[in-house]
């Protein structure tokens, strides 16, 4: 399953902690980073939506990307997203992760203009790459259509394919429609596909995905892990279960300050709670009901008390 | 109804000239900048969603914007959109505009993340202006729903305006809901408040409208200034029912590269097809069916022959 020059397994799209003053904390998004990965992801995602990645500065990305690179975190476990609304912009990011030497990058479709033909997304990406140009990058499609509000089709993605075999690499399917990724997996066996949650990883596995790619492997890496080891063992269904489960929990909070909140708490490191707008923390009252829902309900990797 | 530190007339959403290989032509964007300043416009509104501005770098927008003032045309005529999704992003441009004497500047919220909370808009704008934190910014609120899919709601607009009565001037509601700009204008009649529309610009201005900013202005600046300058003669009716009527024949190709195909075809000049994915220029077909309505319907600033 492990294609030496694609990403599989754990992976998680890291936060990223802010200051008080709104700037991005490269201390704590560094200890965040190995603690994931001393806990079991096999790679990590910086700059994904769960990163409030399209909230972060071109200056920004590049600057935290290369301090954890200076951290001495492989860049080869590294998948950054590179995408924005802007072509120019998204060619920068992109070529400045290749040339780090990460091991792919994750692009969003350029999600300012509705309704963009096939023709003009199919367009974007080749120009990327193209002018990119180096043989060395690896990218995953991002299909978040929810967010983004422009679908990657699998007709886009078999013509992207077809041209750039080498380049497209994979995909990160975070529509929460589970048909629709399976259907992906059996067209593109050749593709690195990952669901974006760590609920349908066993049901994934099977069909031959390369992993998942979770915002709430943020808060249970390990569990996730040992569910990726066991797919195939007696204990996997139970496994699944358990991480569905605390998944669930997590979720019932907004995704992104609910998963800050339970970091701040586990760590007792109120700074953590720190999102940038458009969002805003929880208040005290829905911190209270998550963790307390952590507590009560699920095992956890972070201990909560 | 020129307040010297609002904007104020008919204002050109400028279409951004792309070269054959993708880069934006500084020479061309100068060029017809010149020409709609010449033709009549009041001031330029660069980089909004008909410049394809979403779609420009960072940098990119910063040196075009500087050619146009080192080309000489005066800054305080300028509008450049500076809004993306992030927020660190949009404090470098909007104090950038600034900077070089911008008479304001026209700001997208945060298009990335769906559904954000009033308050999570409110902190972005209050932040940006904090950040930028010059007495001479004047902001111009953008509502796009339809492309941003994050409506600028009137709430909004009440809480920012009385928070920063000297930098939030006005805005631009390209909604295309006449109703709800009417209410805008009507509620807050200290805002220069902007339709996106030379067809409903008479019944604007009876209501205290700024004057319009419209994508069509790139095609009939001189008509929808004569209706401007004559909206309380008796021509006014007659005069708005031909702007609108040209408007409707362009709208019905593509917007943005239905624009630019007339502008190639009025200047015989083919790289002004050139568009920047994911939008993909006109086929043969739509444009001679566009030149055809816009011959023989229409007059029209442009020369089409």
């Amino acid at each position: 399953m492990q294609d030496t020059s694609r990403l599989a397994g754990v992976i998680a799209p890291v936060l990223t902690p802010f200051a008080e003053d709104g700037s991005p904390d490269g201390e704590r998004f560094v200890e965040h980073c190995q603690w994931l990965l001393d806990e079991g992801c096999t790679a990590l995602a910086p700059f994904g939506t769960t990163s409030e990645g399209p909230s972060l500065g071109l200056d920004e990305r590049m600057e935290l990307l290369e301090e954890l690179i200076d951290a001495g975190v492989a860049p080869s476990q590294l998948m950054p997203g590179t995408g924005t609304s802007s072509l120019s912009d998204t060619i920068e990011l992109t070529a400045h992760a290749v040339e780090v030497g990460c091991g792919g990058v994750l692009v969003l479709p350029p999600y300012f203009f509705k309704d963009p033909s096939e023709e003009g997304l199919f367009r974007y990406y080749s120009e990327l790459i193209e002018e990119v140009g180096d043989h060395r990058l690896r990218l995953y499609l991002y299909h978040i259509p929810q967010m983004s509000a422009v679908p990657v089709t699998r007709n886009l993605v078999d013509r992207l394919r077809s041209a750039y075999p080498d380049e497209i690499a994979g995909l990160k399917d975070s529509s929460g429609n589970m048909a629709g990724t399976l259907d992906l997996m059996d067209s593109f066996p050749d593709l690195a596909i990952f669901p974006a949650s760590e609920a349908v990883l066993l049901e994934g596995l099977k069909h031959g995905a390369a992993g998942c790619i979770s915002a709430t492997a943020n808060v249970q890496p390990r569990a996730i892990r040992a569910l990726y080891e066991a797919a195939e063992g007696p204990e996997a269904d139970a496994l699944q279960f358990r991480v569905a489960a605390v998944r669930a929990a997590i979720l019932k909070a907004p995704t992104i300050p609910g998963i800050k909140a339970l970091i701040s708490h586990a760590r007792s490191d109120p700074q953590w709670r720190v999102v940038r707008p458009p969002l805003v923390a929880l208040d005290e009252a829905e911190e209270m009901r998550l963790v307390a829902a952590l507590k009560s309900d699920c095992e956890f990797a972070l201990r909560i008390e």
